[in-house]
Formats: C-alpha cells, structure tokens, sequence
C-alpha cells in the first residue's frame, strides 16, 4: 500500500523551495521569517505532519557537503570544486573543502574526522585508490560519491571517466593525420593518472589497427612544464636522425613542455611535430599555438557527483550509482597542419 | 589585580596542541583519546578549572572558516584558498568556501547567512566593496578578515596589496629599459580592479620624472585573452605610423592578448614591444614568450589573513589589524631585451 501520508519532499515542491530550504524553515534552524512562512503554507496545505524520529534525524543534518581533494589549487580540482559548490548551493548546502594529501593514510584520516558529524556527505577525488581506502568510505557513517575510478563492486557511488580511452583517442587522432613516429611523454607511472594513461597508449599501440612506424615512451619526473621539457628533450633527443612527427602528452603541461623542447630543437609545431595534452587546461587554450588537447570534462563530472550526492541525501533508500563521462578530444593549431 | 586562573590558551600551550584542539579535547567533541589524554594532563598540571559561561561559549564553536569570494574558479582566487585552507587545518579548523556572485547584495545575503551560527569567522575578498556591505561587516557577530583594500577606518581586519602601485611599478620598469611610447591595457574600470589600476596607471603618467613621449589608454570589455586581443587591436593599430614599443596590461590574460595582438600586426614581443601583465599567474609563467608580471602575492595575502583570522579567534579582545603586502614585479621574455 502507498501512504497517502504528505512527505518533506513535497512540501518542498509546493513552497518552491530546495530541501534543505523547507528542513531549516519547519525544524527552526536559521531561516529567515518569510521562508519559515512560506513553508507552513505549503505544509499546512497538504497536512503534512513531521514525525519525531524523522525530525531528530533532519535536525542532526549540518546542511554542509565536504570535497575532499588532493590538492586544492590545482585546476582540475578548482572546476570541480567550483561545479560542485554550484550546485550544492543552490540546493542550500555550503559546501566544505578539504586537503588530503596525497597518501591514502592521510585521506582515511579526513574522511574518519569529516564524517563524524559534521558534513552530511562527503565528495572525494583521492590520487590513490587503495583497498584500505575503499573499507573506510565503505564504512563511512555518510553518503559518499567519490570521483575518479568506478566503485560500483564496492557499492559506492562514483562518477568515472576514461583517461585510457582519452589517450587512445589523442594517438588515433595523430594517426589520422599521416602521423606515423609517435612518442608518448607521460609522468610518473606510480600515480593513478600515470598509470591508466601508461595503459591507455600500450593499449592503443597493441590495437590491430595500429599503423605506426615508430613508437617511444619517456616518462617526466613529474606532471609540470619543466619536467616535461627535460623529459621530451631526452625523447626528441633518441630519434634525431629520423625525427618523431607526434608527441602525445599525458597532460597539457607536459604538452607544452613538449612544444618549447620542440622549439628548442628547430621543430615547428604542428608542421614538423603534432602535440597534444590532456586536461583541456585554460593555459592550454591561451596557449601559442592552442593545444589540442582530450578534455576529461571536470566541470561536468563534479556536477554530476553533486547531483549523485543530492539524490542520496533526498532519498537515503536509493542504492549507489555509477556514473560514467566520456572524455572528449578538443582539436586546436597544435596538431592542424595549417600554421597557426 | 592580574588573575592567577589558568586559561585555555595556556593550557594549549603547555599541550603543545592548538586552541581548538584544546577547546574540543576538553569539551567532548570529536578529539581523539590521546589528544584528551594530553590536554587534560595540561588542564590538571595548571589547575585550570573552565568556567561554565566560557564553556557554552566554546560549544558553540564550530570549528569552520567560511572563505567568500566572488568566483571560487579564479586562479588568483584559488591560490588564496589554498593558502588559507592549508593555514587554518594546522589549526584544526575547517575552511567553507562560499561563492558571492559579483553584486554587493548578493555579498551581504551570503555574510548574513554564514554569520548565522555557521561559521566561527568570515574571510572575505570582494569585488566591490560598497559602503552598505563595510556596515555590514561591522555588525557580523563573528570576526571578519577582508582582503582587498584596508578597512583601517572602519574597523576590519584586514589584509591590503597596491594594484596601483603595481602598475607604477611596470610603468616605470618600461621607462628603464628605453620605451617612451606607451600603451596601457585596462579591463573594464567600473570593478575594484580596474578602477584602481586606472588610478595606478594614470598617477605614474602625473609623476614628475615621466619621460614618455606617447601615452594612450584602452579598456578591455573583460580581463579575459579574448578581450584583449580585440582591445589591443584599438589600441595598436591607432598607432600604425609610429608603433607603441609597451603595453602595460591590467591583468596576465590581458597581456597575452596583446602579444597575439602584436604578433598579428608583425610586431615583435620584445624587441618591438614590450609587454607586461599584472597576478603574476601560472599561464603567464608558461607562456612563450614567458610574462613579465606584477605579483600581487595572492597565497601571501591568504595566509596573513588566515593568521589574522586565528588570532581574533584565539583572542577576542584583540583588536582590528590591517596588514599590507606590498607587490613585486617579476621580471621575464616579454619585456627582456634578449630575444626569448
């Protein structure tokens, strides 16, 4: 049998107002006079009646979603951070910002001190996705969607994308344009990003249809611009006599690193060398020439993670979900052939 | 008569843990059992006995920093957030990031809201910086930190930079290397920044030993490369007969439109003009030829705001501060004489 009973929910609907909004304005917690009116209206028309457990478990409710990241500054997790902070804020929840560095130790402590009353839920981007990791947001007294890789076996909500596929998708680009002497410049394997792109580029170069004459990987030190020049250096360096035609970079930054060793060697790009990045960075877009590069469309999946985590904060019953963003080639003068 | 009681910040002291940890440890909520352990040893060894008023006082506390801006995406904001985040977690406290929009109402709603038992302090970098949201502020019933221009009068805390004199700074170090024709890049002067730029420029152009022989001034529609590509193309070609040899622009994506600009028309950046930026950004940094940019310490100012922030914390009865971080030109390809 379906109760007839009128639920937060739809007093919600009626007021024009988010969740939260209608929470705060019947449980008295700091809204203002004519939203509190407002809400009564609508609760008095439809006769809802809060129940007292219920109104317990919404008063413990903080209004606050933590995103716990890495590192703060770096400009993926700004778009995410600012998609997120959107979208959760038009729903009435502040949104919480936390660095976890980049152990997995230190994340499972965050996570532990965050969920322990004072976030409703709790948005994570770890660098590293260990085992350990993955029992303590399973454990978590929260709801928790984590960005990155899908955890769906694990029960926990996840928007994934496909670094991989987005590499594959750079090398078959530098293909199609007669590109036949490729080198792949990637940073350092021992991070998550590092190793699903390392297996993005031998997964495309073991393709059937892979029609390269020549394939080299070096990996940077790290994922900047310095250490991208140094490592392409060393790459451009190994073929002089039979110059590489292709740089596909596992970032923008090591993509430019890879332009000004190009430069540095005599190489026009795209004329003599395509180069493309990943990330699809601002600094890549200015950049001279433009950087083609494969968007992993951070904006769009850190809304999406808001969206998963709203929905698991409505409706508490509803199961963990898996949501997946295809990564997007955006083409640019790094790899035209006409001149920029 | 000087009281022998001892406080709490003594007690942190002897601890060796921070105010807040301290309040939490003794107050039951959320300190770990060894942090308990240790700060009550500190409490017994001092005698320190808390007084009920102090205590419900304390309880309330919710250990959060909210930081205002009015786009959490941008890098100038992002590196301040980053600093204070960094600043206020050694302290135990949690940094809310709150997006203001960019109207002075929309500041003061936000203000409002967070002052309401959410936050234990406010950091807040406006745009605009009315006189109705300065009332404002000054009747926040929690400590206020504003980064921007100083509230010395007005009694808010607050942490200060020179934009003005920044663009002094460029407009002389052009002088220095010989440009006596000289173009300034402003973005759109009904904002603090351009405002205050405009003001830096125009006073450096009054100064006694100007030397130049042209001065012109152009306003972007935005800070953005888009914008200033198609300002710098005013702007240059008003002087096709005899060039400009320097473009001081209000901001770094500004100046890098005007280098596109003037590769378009055939100039050379350097040689043919000088170019230089203001934020000091990471784009800048990249950039080829790399930026000559006036810093206005971004992460600094976040930090001293932090700290002042802690302090107001930790002792109520201490009054307004007014910090003031004075700029720094870094010097790069875009004004050196060496071609890059």
């Amino acid at each position: 049998m379906v109760s007839s009973r009128a639920t937060l929910p739809q007093v919600a609907e009626l007021a024009g107002v988010s969740l939260a909004s209608a929470s705060r304005a019947l449980h008295g917690t700091g809204a203002s006079k004519a939203m509190v009116e407002r809400v009564r209206a609508a609760a008095d028309e439809l006769g809802y009646q809060p129940d007292p457990a219920g109104r317990t478990l919404r008063m413990r409710r903080t209004f606050q979603i933590a995103f716990a990241v890495a590192d703060i500054g770096n400009p993926v997790y700004v778009e995410m951070m600012s998609a997120i902070q959107g979208a959760v804020a038009d729903r009435g929840y502040r949104l919480v910002v936390a660095a976890t560095g980049d152990t997995a130790a230190s994340t499972i402590d965050l996570v532990r001190g965050l969920a322990a009353g004072h976030v409703d839920g709790l948005v994570v981007s770890p660098l590293r996705i260990t085992d350990d990791l993955v029992s303590e947001l399973r454990e978590c007294t929260v709801p928790v969607v984590v960005i990155g890789r899908s955890l769906e076996d694990a029960g926990i909500s996840s928007v994934s994308t496909d670094s991989a596929g987005g590499i594959g998708a750079a090398v078959a680009h530098v293909l199609a344009l007669g590109r036949r002497r490729i080198g792949f410049l990637n940073g350092p394997t021992d991070t998550t990003p590092g190793s699903a792109r390392q297996r993005g580029f031998d997964e495309a170069v073991a393709g059937e249809r892979f029609a390269a004459e020549v394939v080299d990987t070096q990996t940077a030190d790290d994922f900047t611009v310095a250490a991208g020049v140094a490592a392409a250096r060393t790459l451009l360096g190994r073929h002089e006599g039979a110059p590489l035609d292709a740089v596909v970079a596992a970032n923008d930054l090591l993509a430019i690193g890879a332009i000004k060793a190009a430069r540095e060697a005599g190489l026009n790009v795209p004329a003599d060398l395509a180069v493309t990045g990943m990330d699809d960075t601002e600094i890549g877009q200015v950049y001279q020439p433009s950087l083609t590069s494969v968007s992993l469309r951070s904006a769009e999946r850190g809304r999406l993670a808001a969206e998963l985590m709203l929905r698991l904060l409505d409706e508490p019953s509803s199961g963990p979900a898996t949501v997946f963003v295809e990564p997007e080639l955006r083409v640019r003068e790094s790899t035209r052939e006409e001149k920029p």
